[in-house]
């Protein structure tokens, strides 16, 4: 019943791969509740994540278990490999129950069945939506079993992407590239930031002549005027103002697979210092993709970049990327490797990271990002778009 | 800094009910995580809640403290009333850590400084990005402090609205009224779903003529053709083919408020049974609303439908209603009154409820939604969109 988003034998691959990160860590089973992972694991896709449900992989069974609610069941038929049986579902009166009854005693349960109960249980400990109860519950349910932490094992199987992984991620690209040109050709004095968003949006969504988009797991992101500072603030009703930087950060989203993309507009004539800003920020993210191929670590990567800007008296302490694909709201980030000092992560071949250097002065904030993949040789960028301060 | 979306003394009032309750639980502070939580006790508005942070309310300090990553910080001081020595911030090398060290230690800190660490303290232990780390980590931090679930503590003084926040909401609503309007108008057989999710999108942020719209914390859900038993699956590329029914469910968003609504529409010319179906189900909703009056408990709104559609040999098992109000992704509602059996909450004036029951027989489903506010008498309607079974 899966959608054919990956063919069968890619999710067998992918389960096999966390098996033996299972064996490695001697683990007996995983309780995945991170909807990436979850869809990683299995295709599972809906917006179902403000209720808790997971997927179970343990050594011993072949296919993972999905576990959810009663109505979103249909929905795990419709886009798992799962088979029949190993698709369960917990009736409507653990949601939010006013009887302490919660999910995870039913997910215990779940572990229980598959026989797990008094073995090493991995648990994605720091994820969003796996919440403290989620474990105290578990903990008091499964008093045998004994709970490690394993926020990143799948994380860890999932940065070096597959050929058709990859390609979602360019098609994503093409998104981007048109909700950052809609973005662009939106903004302009007079007009309020809202309707700026709704055109990106309406790009984002739209997607291509082929094919449409996904809902991204981050809003695009357009902090202005004052405010280029304040990165994860959203749009308002104000309207731009002729003076106004405005950096915008989105991405386009297919099947779930992101390639984000951010760049910096002025609203009329740009000071000098911005546009000197905007040279040595494309010098310094060429530096650091030059110096991207298999075997250098990611914190040599953000050391190209950092001794670029330098030269300019300029320095910037934050990480400057990461490694990224697949996402639900609120990330499209995994969390596992950083482009920072002292991330000693070696690069291999189809690794995809969102490279996000900015500078801010007094002044200023600007950014320009690019999302690219380790060749076998170098860096392949995903997007096509000038990279450049842009004005309206 | 504060945008002026309410009153400094609003959220004064807010701060003040929330330490009645902790005095009331004999709690000397909860850590809020929950961002709706944040943003009502502060104003924080930012998306950022990919990292962890919080808002800590005492029993004894006048005014919350928010802690988050650094690079928010001026994010807080844009849209928050709290003054400069409550904006504090962990430096960037806490997120995704390597080197083991995390936001929750910063945050014990902020406790300790406080002088609660030895008291007892509420978490919200079940919120989407409060997680199990989080919980541990402040447990490893603060050994002599006896923390308590205090899950639903603010949510339960969120429960009955203001009059600017009933504006917002009604604003909200004719952001509703429009992208359901553009929805319907977008719907024919042979467009992509993701085209009309486009045209919703699009709609949803543009609002009205007078004002923009916020992300809402829902993406629009358009489960369509045999698909209307998976309620929570998102729009693909599938064009819309004659013959298939389509639910639309979605909600403006103004300063953070929502105002949910579903309809349900058919491509090409429905078959008697479903228009059949929207009779009972509007004649259902329609009994539900009679009986909405201070005083009534949730429980008896939700037999109010569940006898109106007896009648006609029907049975729905899932609760059809919920508090809702405020709210950041992955969920609108509150998580604390539903409107199902067992549910004693009792109504008061001002409350806001989104009641969306459903029927699904073997062929077809079917949904009609209002988001409604417990008048001194009875119920007002947000929305004002006809409640019918709508055709292409």
């Amino acid at each position: 019943m899966s959608r054919n988003i990956f063919d069968e034998a890619e999710y067998e691959r992918r389960v096999e791969r966390t098996k033996e990160r299972l064996r490695e860590e001697d683990l007996d089973a995983i309780v995945v509740a991170d909807p990436a992972n979850m869809n990683y694991l299995t295709g599972y896709d809906g917006w179902s994540f403000y209720v808790h449900q997971a997927v179970v992989v343990t050594v011993d069974h072949e296919e993972p278990v999905w576990v959810g609610r009663e109505m979103d069941g249909g929905g795990a038929r419709a886009t798992t490999y799962l088979s029949e049986p190993n698709i369960l579902s917990y009736s409507d009166d653990h949601v939010h129950s006013p009887h302490d009854l919660h999910p995870m005693d039913y997910i215990a349960g779940v572990l229980e069945d598959l026989e797990v109960a008094d073995g090493r249980i991995g648990l994605e400990m720091d994820a969003a939506y796996f919440t403290a109860k989620s474990y105290t519950r578990l903990q008091q349910n499964l008093p045998d079993a004994e709970f490690e932490d394993a926020t990143l094992l799948v994380g860890w199987v999932r940065i070096k992407k597959s050929e058709q992984e990859l390609e979602y991620m360019r098609e994503a690209a093409r998104i981007s590239e048109n909700a950052m040109q809609a973005g662009l050709d939106a903004i302009e004095a007079g007009v309020p930031e809202y309707e700026a968003a709704a055109a990106i949006y309406e790009a984002l969504i739209t997607g291509t002549e082929e094919y449409g988009g996904d809902y991204p797991s981050i809003v695009p992101l357009m902090p202005s005027g004052d405010h280029t500072d304040t990165p994860h603030l959203t749009w308002t009703d104000r309207p731009f103002e002729d003076g106004d930087p405005v950096i915008i950060e989105l991405s386009g989203c297919r099947h779930r697979y992101h390639s984000p993309l951010a760049r910096t507009t002025f609203v009329g004539d740009p000071p000098e210092e911005l546009e000197e800003t905007a040279e040595i920020v494309v010098e310094g993210i060429e530096a650091a993709l030059d110096v991207v191929e298999p075997g250098v670590t990611c914190e040599a990567v953000e050391k190209a970049w950092r001794e670029t800007i330098a030269q300019y008296g300029l320095e910037k302490e934050d990480r400057i990327g990461y490694s990224m694909g697949l996402g639900y709201p609120p990330d499209w980030g995994e969390h596992t490797a950083s482009i920072r000092p002292g991330d000693e992560t070696v690069l291999e071949e189809n690794m995809t990271f969102h490279m996000i250097p900015g500078i801010w002065t007094e002044e200023v904030g600007m950014e320009i990002s690019e999302t690219f993949r380790v060749t076998n040789n170098g860096a392949e960028t995903l997007a096509d778009f000038p990279r450049q301060l842009f004005t309206t």
